[in-house]
Formats: C-alpha cells, structure tokens, sequence
C-alpha cells in the first residue's frame, strides 16, 4: 500500500477478495501540505473568534450532509473495510449524532467555561486583584484517522468535531485503508466550512510533516501501540513540545467472580459475541475473560466457538499483524485451545480462536499482547488473591469489565484494581460499546491512552483543545472580548 | 556544589559572601531511593483511601506546624538564599496559606468531582447505560524543588500541596541552593503526615532515578528552561511515559500603550520595583517593557536606576547564568544602556541594568532570552502593527501586562495576541505577584509550561494529579466506594 523508493500511491483494497479498486491517491506533497497549514492557520483567526452558535450552525450543517449521503459512505466504507453495512450504518449514525452533541453543547457553553474569582481587599496572600480565568482554542491540530473506525474515529470522527467545536481548524490525515470513504466525507464537509477550517491530507510522511510542523498546536490519534508511540515521541521531541492525544489500544481485562449468576450459557454467547464484534478489531475488544476455574461456561464457550465464522479484517496489514500476535501468544500460553471456522477461499480472513489457560500457567508478557482480532483469552483462577495479582501485571487499560452479585463479598477489592488500571470499569456488563455521553472516559494509563487526564469520546473530549487563560483586574465585558484569538 | 567524579556533596553556601555553611548532605543513595518508592506506593493505599477531610486534618497541621516554625525557617532560608526575611516571612505565609486552601477545597469537594450520567433508554447513539464519572489520584509522584522560592515552590510548595490534597504520595527533590530549610520543612511535616506520603531526597541523579521509575506517575517541576527540558524528556522517553508539568520560565511581554495614564515618573518606578523584586529572579519578571517611542518615562528610568543598588542571587551558578544571558543580549541589542549599583565586595551581586532600543534595532533572538535577574529590556515602538508583529515572535510565557486607558482603540487586538501567547493577561498592573487563588493560571504555552491545559498556581493545580474514571451500571454507592485505590 505505502511504497518505499518512490512516491507514495495509495489506493484501496477490497479485504473480502484482496482486489485493489478506485482512485489511486497521491501522498499529499510538501507544497500542499504548506498550502494546508497556512491555511488552517489563517482559518484559526476567524473560527476560534466565531461565535459558538456559528460553529455550532456549521457543525450541525455538516452533520446534516453526512446524514443526508449516508447510502454512498456506507457504500463505499463497507467495500474498503469490510465491516458490513449494518455496522457502518450505525457508526455513521454515531459519527453525526456526536457531531451535533458537541455543537449543542457549545451552543449552550458548556465547556467554555468562565470564572470570576472577584477581588478581595487586604495584603497577599488572602488579598488579591480579580481574577477571570476562562478557556481560548489551543490552534490548528492536526487528527490522524483510524482503520478499524472509518467514520467515528476519522475525518470527521469524535477528535476532529471536538476540536472543530473548541475553534481548532483541523488538519486530518486519512487512514490509508480507507482513502475513498475519507475523500467522500472530506468533500462533503468542506463545502459547508469555511476554507482552511477541515483539510484531508494523506500519506504517513504528510501527517507527521504536519505534527512537526511550528504551527501545529495539538495531535490526536486512535490507532496502534507502535504508531501512536512514534507520534507521541515526535509530539514530545518538537522544539515547542505540543499535547498529543494518542489511543494506542489496551489489552482489556474482563472479571467473572465465582458464584456469579452470569456463568450461564448466554454468558457464554455474550462473551463471544462482545469478543467478536468487528471481527475483534475494536479497542475495547474483552481480551481476557478471567473465570473461576470450574465454572460451567468453559465447555459452553468450546461448543459454541466451533460454529461461529471468521470475519474479515480491515487490511492485510491488520491480518498479518494479528495472526502475528496470536502465535506469539500460543508461546506463552500452556493451555487448550478452542478454534472456529474459516470458510473464505480469498480476502483476509482468520478463523476465531480461543486460548484457555489456568492463570498460572501463562507467561507475564501474555497479558500486555493486543492481539487485535478474533482471538481471546480465558484465564482460570482458583482464588481472588491470585487473580489480584495477575491483573496488577497488566497494562494500564481503557475498559475493563466485573461480573459479580452486587454484595459478592470480592467485589468492592476487585472493583478497586479494576479502577486503579482502566478509564472505565462496567458491572455485568460487557466492555464492547462504547457510549457517547458527557459521562463517559474512554482513556485510562498508558498505554491505553498518552494522556491519562483526557478522553477521546464524549463531550469532556472538547476540553483537549481549549487552553485556560486568567485575565486580572479588567474592566467587565473586556476578558469575553479577549478570549477569542484572532490573528 | 555537586561535584563530578565522586560521591556527590551538597553543602549550603551563603550567596552574599560566597562562604559554605553547615551540615554536608550526600545525595540520596541508591538504596535509600528504593526504599523512598516502596515507602511512597505503600502509602499510596492508604492515603488516596482516606477521607478527604482526613487528608485535610493532616495537611493543616502541617500547615500550622511550619507557621510555629517560622523563625527558624526564614533564619536557614535567608542564610542560604538571600532573599532577606520580609520576603521569606511572607512567602512562609503564602505557602501555609495555599496548603489550607487545597486543605479546605477537598474538605468542600471542590475538585473531586463525580458526574452522574443518567440511564437513557433505547438503542445507542441515543440511548445509553448510567454513567458516573469521577476521578481517582493518578499515584506517587516527584515534586522538584525550585531555587527560587524555598518555601512556596518547595518541598511543601504548590506542586506537592496539591498533589497530597488530591491522594498522592509525594517524593520531593529539595534544590542544592537551599539543602537545610528543605530539610527542616521536610522534618517538621513528615512526623505530621503517614509514613510514605512524603519523603525527601538529594541530588540531581536522585531525582532522575525517580523521575524514571515505573512506579512514578507524575513528576512537578518549577526552574530553567535547560533543566525542566531534560527532565520532561526522560518523563517521555520512559517506557509508560508519564504528564510532566514543568514550569520552565518565560519572557513576559509589559505592553504600554500611547496616551496612557500611566506615562509618569511613578510609572517608572513601579517598572523597576516590578523587575527588581527578589533581584529579578521571578519567572513572571516584567522581562521586555514596550513602550511608545518618545515616552516620557525613558528619562525617568534613566535617572532612577542610577539609585538602584545591586540585589544578591540566589546562587553562583544563578548569577553565572544571569550575567552570561546579560552579555548574550547586548550582542543582540543595539541601543542604551542604563546601569544601576553594585557596592559589594564580596558574595554573587550584579549591578541592575536596562537596555533601551528601538523595537526595529533588535535581532529577533533578544526576544526569546530570559535573563533571570537585574536585566531588563525596554523597546520603543512607534506603531501597533509593529508592536504586534514583535509580539508575535516571542516564545509562549506564563504572564503578560498592558497599560491603557480601558477605552484605547488598540487594547482589544494588542490584548488578544497578549492572550494567544500567556497564560494570565493583567490590564494596568505588574506581573509579579501571582494571587494563590480558584481563578489563577499560572502556566501558559510552551516554554512557560510543558502542559499549557495546567496551572501550578492556584486551586486548578489539584486536577494535574486526578485522572477521570467513569464506573458504568454499577448499583448506587459502588462508584464510591471504588474511587480510592488500595493497592
């Protein structure tokens, strides 16, 4: 897809056949990528200064207009992913459903919050002058697209719209798994924006010219472990240091506690289903499913995997690297191994699989392996002390999940691990699905998310782009003048 | 002061004759460090557990401890930095007073906020599960110790009073310029807290050593521009990086606007009491005045600065720096120079000097120069545009100033650039002096701030050391009682 020794062509694969089809896309060139960034720059002054409901307005327009072509997207996603049209229907559903949440909610200033500290008479350091602290846009940022989200998570996914609503013209790179599906809500949206305010650049070498570049003021990214970390330090190896708000996956811990009312069949089919979801490509994927060893799901899990069918993956690259990782993980785990069916004569696909294992069994690095696909792991345990300490060698997580009787006497401790590792812990309820609400946080510790103080989903997501800044001792009504940049 | 090619010694040197005095302090071992984290995780349990109001009771015992000791602090903190008492007496009251305001907010909730995020039927994007977002403290974390407020951005400063406020245990690395007040702070309040919540540590490899270990989850920073890039560099390049909140100094703009009131000789003055206060050394040092061409305050600071005599620093390698930055901007500015006093015969003193230019004489370079001390720069500007476009060259900085009658045609755009590059914009009034209150920010973008969504200053602080969880369908009262980690 991506050649070395000449200039990038990237053109779209079908993963159900392997065939490449459309447009071939050239790498954005460095005299666009200056064209982009001066122009988002200049946008910046008259987008952050806009009113909220002007924003809000456009935001709505272009939610509106992705609604509005949604057979063509779902269309086209669905032959660049293969992830099934009633997916993508839904997921674009999502795309513009948050889209207007966030345009709502600056229309009624819910982030952009501004406090009046008044001044208080008398020497330091009870005294002091007054004090408004509120919030401006940070600047242009710029939004790298996600394979396994072709629309919530890209062009016009949860990073850019909260950007967009905070004032920050964006700059996005296109996942080159998905080019035409990119291009198509690309064009759609920019119509409606002024110029400058939404760019689509594409190519490896293009986004990370444009994170490097001066005027770039924050990154944002959902992707892979080993990408999002090369961005990351990139972001961090700048002159002037910019946030870069990076979701590299999570290996995601899910807690079945003996006696649970849950250790049932349907159990067993909830669990396969959340597991296999997307064909397992989602970052909230149930990676490890610990079970009290006895429990009766495990016989259910192995009748019923046998007849469950592979699904496709997004790209060779995204097969390649999973079938990588789930041999890897058959060196660590000494347990049985449960496999389903894999009738595809063509495409990308690998059957599902299964890995059961007492907890004692396996090596340490089996827990921080994001197999990233159809594959699972079920950890036996004989005792909550045991299972404490298998999952305090875990990796910080973005979910995780505890299926418990609510006065089960383990789970106040569990629930605590749970809580000190993910961003999100569920009760009896399964980590798939991730809700796009103002209470939700979708980060957690590294590597879940580069920035454990940030979510990448749900309204709290705008507040990565907004900046506090304290105005002292002006007269009213300056600081709401000032707050808005514009040059 | 830490010498290379042995064990290192910290000694405390009296900076007005250059004379080492008292106790010699190794720097912390290896082994000691190690039982300083084990000590610090181990207390982690049991104090981001306690009841806020807990926490409370011992931060302002704390508090009332170091305000009984008072004497005997500002004693040792004069001894070894100069800074003269009224001073020291002062910044003791400002640390004591910020300790029980962190005290008191998390006895309100202030900062410890839960959203509950109601069930909302029917199928998603919509509908949703019930959400409760809260937050949790992030971990132990490294507070290093600033030379130039030996109290309030100490080993009990801001950094390390809202990070125990918000339920993590602190390592604080004292600096070498004040090694005795560090440890008689540290004396007085470590009976006062947990075992663990706070310890002490000497030299700068002690303080990498933890800065670097994967048990760490945060690390604090108040100093050089040098020293906290460093620093935030290894926080990055870890293997789990972990947020950095360095406050890594600053040029703060002084803007005076033609035709404003405060074209007087007590403008004047009030300029050099600003940049001479603590002989300079303030990060929110008035560190570039501009000024309108043919004002009448150039001869007033020409003829009051003769009358200035020379403060002492802080340190040698304070002043070393100081005087090299001095000479560094004199190659860059072709203009006046007007110098002040210097009657000592002894200790680390330089006369105070102001150089004065036409805004179109310097070299862009001269803009980006802290020079942390009796150095200040005064540039003439004979038209907004102009004013702006020098603005806009300079580097982020935690503070500026603008002099103007509120109704100046020119105070809204000259007042949005000051906005798009500080983080606190004071309107006829001096940058030093920073109020330690709910609506301060003191941070601003890089370098004034490695984390420019932060503030070391004020009650905002305790939300670099919380980290948002949402608990999704747990039953009532669950969220609560997994909100405080025991591992």
């Amino acid at each position: 897809m991506e050649n070395v020794g000449g200039p990038l062509k990237i053109q779209s694969i079908n993963p159900r056949t392997g065939e490449t089809f459309g447009p071939v896309f050239n790498e954005t060139t460095p005299a666009e990528l200056d064209t982009a960034i001066k122009s988002a720059v200049s946008a910046f002054a008259s987008w952050s200064h806009s009113e909220p409901k002007d924003r809000a307005f456009s935001l709505h327009a272009v939610a509106d207009a992705i609604d509005a072509n949604i057979e063509s997207l779902v269309e086209i996603a669905d032959l660049e992913t293969g992830l099934g049209k009633p997916r993508l229907t839904g997921e674009v559903g999502r795309t513009t459903f948050q889209i207007r949440q966030f345009a709502d909610a600056i229309s009624h200033g819910d982030y952009e919050t501004t406090f009046i500290d008044a001044a208080v008479d008398g020497p330091p350091p009870v005294g002091h002058p007054e004090l408004v602290r509120t919030t401006v846009a940070l600047g242009p940022v710029v939004v790298f697209g996600a394979s396994n989200f072709p629309f919530a998570f890209s062009v016009l996914g949860g990073d850019t719209a909260s950007a967009l609503a905070a004032g920050c013209p964006v700059i996005a790179k296109a996942h080159p798994a998905h080019p035409q599906t990119s291009q198509l809500v690309f064009e759609i949206a920019a119509n409606l924006l002024p110029v400058g305010v939404l760019t689509l650049i594409h190519g490896v070498a293009a986004g990370t010219s444009v994170l490097t570049n001066p005027r770039i003021t924050a990154g944002a990214f959902t992707g892979s472990r080993s990408g999002g970390r090369a961005l990351f330090d990139l972001a961090n190896k700048r002159e002037i240091p910019i946030p870069f708000y990076g979701e590299l996956g999570s290996v995601n811990p899910v807690v079945e506690l003996k006696g649970g009312a849950t250790d049932s069949p349907a159990f067993a089919t909830a669990y396969l289903d959340s597991l296999l979801l997307g064909n397992g490509q989602f970052c909230t994927n149930p990676s490890i499913l610990f079970a009290p060893e006895g429990c009766t799901i495990l016989p259910e899990i192995k009748a019923q995997i046998v007849e469950r069918e592979a699904g496709v993956f997004l790209s060779e690259a995204t097969k390649t690297l999973h079938d990588k990782n789930r041999a890897l993980l058959a060196t660590l785990i000494d347990g049985e191994i449960f496999t389903g069916k894999n009738s595809s004569v063509s495409g990308f696909y690998t059957a599902p699989q299964i890995f059961v294992a007492p907890i004692t069994s396996i090596k340490p690095e089996a827990l921080m392996i994001e197999a990233f696909g159809p594959t699972g792991l079920v950890l036996t345990f004989t005792d909550v002390d045991q299972l404490i300490a298998t999952l305090l060698h875990m990796e910080g997580a973005l979910t995780s999940s505890i299926f418990a009787p609510a006065d089960d006497p383990d789970l106040i401790r569990v629930g605590k691990v749970l809580a000190s590792m993910s961003g999100r812990v569920s009760f009896n309820s399964w980590p798939t699905g991730v809700a796009v609400t103002a209470g939700q946080h979708h980060g957690g510790p590294y590597p879940a998310s580069t920035s454990p103080l940030h979510t990448s989903v749900g309204l709290a997501a705008i507040t990565r782009f907004l900046r506090p800044v304290t105005f002292q001792s002006f007269p009213k009504n300056i600081p709401n003048l000032l707050r808005n940049i514009t040059h």
